[in-house]
């Protein structure tokens, strides 16, 4: 007898949080900072001071990292930008660095340069964001990333990551039992039905399993509680989204445009993600206990992003 | 019998390492900064990325520090300023913060508010620092403080804080014996001889000590080795000198504008100083001795300024 033979690899997508702290490090917070490891391809999403060194904390390879996302030009999602892109010309890097975020973030580049007398020694390829539309940013056969807009203070954009969709695995048995060739297997993974040597058409649904779902990771770093960002996060597998303050403390959020911990959950609910991650805490909460707790009260499946943790982006059913 | 009543309470000097490391943090070593604390006003000198989350790691109260003095702008000794005066802003800070640095990070501080559409809410006094001729920057009665040329790949100035000459201790047993009236006392402490009654001139020397000798600190950050600094440094009690390299690789040092360990020692040695300390040190030695003992070949009262410590500057006689 045949076994059936469905043997996928999972390739990694994760996420490692490098700080959670709002506007200003705390003695055990440190402001925004994530690593997105995409097939082993590492993305940088904003750069809050001293990233570079928590980058050496978790052990994690400068030279991986291949795109730099900044969300918006508040100090504390850019200020170890500089610091990084300068420890790069130093550890002579020599593969180009893709760097995305706000126009202006040119000016900051530009002005270091021309007080230092000094250039960069790798291909720094800065990709300006759109702060008013959602814009595909970067695609290739394996992901297409997104901006899109976020309504803080200056002009802020989240950003959506989204694997494409697999080739579908082949159901061995099946193609060993009408003795399908080679060549054909390619477009059958593609989807394609099997037509046999005597006209008789094989469905791809019975020579193929369904591929696991493409994954998805959805990034939204400082913004007021706006509905306007449902159409691009809507069934994320995880979402980050800020969570400065508890919600006795609304107003503060609205006027300084932030989100609240439940503000958090809502959102998460009615995009419909799989997994919702807090972060962005004012450093007047000790206990992030509380946040949690408001935020799930909306959304279950919500979890804090503290420092060093890894989240595992787990495809999930998308109705 | 009078017992000699001589009490001089010695105010705070003293200086605490916040970063040792050159152009890039290393795992235990952060770029540079040192808080001067000057009779319990604290002065930041250098701020590179992190100096922040140090002065608190180092329980250091920020809203203690008056004045901040930037070298250069090269990114290792000031991309934590932004942060740091961000927080001041957060945390309500209302005295008046004095900053010295080139005159270019003025566009840096400017650049920052406008893409931030946001403005300091303390008063921030910058003083651009003339990277040509030593001057007197600033100067009350305890204390004067002084810019240098120093010789680097960019404008750059050291840094030199004295102490004011102190009021001469009062001999109490004299004062008594001779029934000085208490009129005369602050004049005699200044240095005044006294004149009785009678016509009869006593010296001030018999009426007061010595005072201890005012003490000095001399920072030195990036340097190539150059006695044109002498003038500036000549007998200082502290000397902080850079050491970036050891001197197997004058030539690097020569060609990047840096000093060698041992010509950091020849420096203090003609300098006439009471102690170098060394640092700024590449982050290519993992071990620190080597370029310890290179230093103190030529100059023997050399320590490293290491992260955390804490250096008393101490009087010491000035031939």
């Amino acid at each position: 007898m045949y076994e059936v033979f469905y043997y996928i690899v999972i390739m990694p997508f994760d996420l490692t949080i490098l700080g959670s702290s709002s506007a200003t490090p705390t003695a055990n917070r440190n402001p925004t900072g994530q690593i997105l490891n995409f097939r082993d391809k590492l993305y940088l999403i904003d750069c809050g001071e001293g990233t570079q060194s928590r980058i050496r904390q978790n052990r994690i390879k400068f030279n991986q990292i291949e795109k730099i996302f900044i969300s918006h030009l508040h100090g504390d999602h850019y200020f170890g930008l500089l610091g990084l892109l300068s420890t790069y010309n130093l550890m002579g890097r020599e593969k180009p660095l893709d760097l995305y975020g706000p126009p202006a973030l040119k000016q900051v580049l530009d002005l270091n340069m021309r007080i230092t007398h000094s250039a960069w020694r790798y291909k720094l390829n800065f990709h300006p964001t759109n702060p008013l539309e959602s814009e595909c940013i970067f695609e290739d056969n394996k992901i297409a990333i997104y901006s899109f807009p976020l309504i803080h203070r200056i002009d802020t954009t989240g950003y959506k990551f989204v694997e494409k969709e697999k080739l579908r695995p082949i159901n061995r048995k099946m193609i060993d039992d009408y003795d399908i060739p080679f060549y054909a297997i390619n477009r059958i993974k593609e989807g394609a039905d099997y037509k046999m040597d005597d006209g008789t058409i094989l469905a791809n649904s019975k020579l193929t399993f369904n591929p696991p779902k493409p994954r998805s990771y959805a990034f939204c770093s400082d913004t007021v509680y706006t509905e306007t960002i449902l159409p691009y996060i809507k069934g994320v597998d995880l979402l980050y989204h800020e969570a400065t303050f508890l919600h006795e403390l609304k107003d503060q959020a609205r006027h300084t445009k932030h989100t609240t911990a439940k503000q958090a959950g809502e959102i998460a609910k009615k995009a419909g993600v799989g997994k919702l991650i807090i972060g962005h805490f004012s450093s007047r909460y000790k206990k992030l206990t509380p946040l949690l707790e408001e935020a799930k009260e909306e959304f279950e499946n919500t979890e804090l992003a503290l420092e060093g943790r890894k989240f595992e982006i787990e495809a999930h059913e998308n109705n």
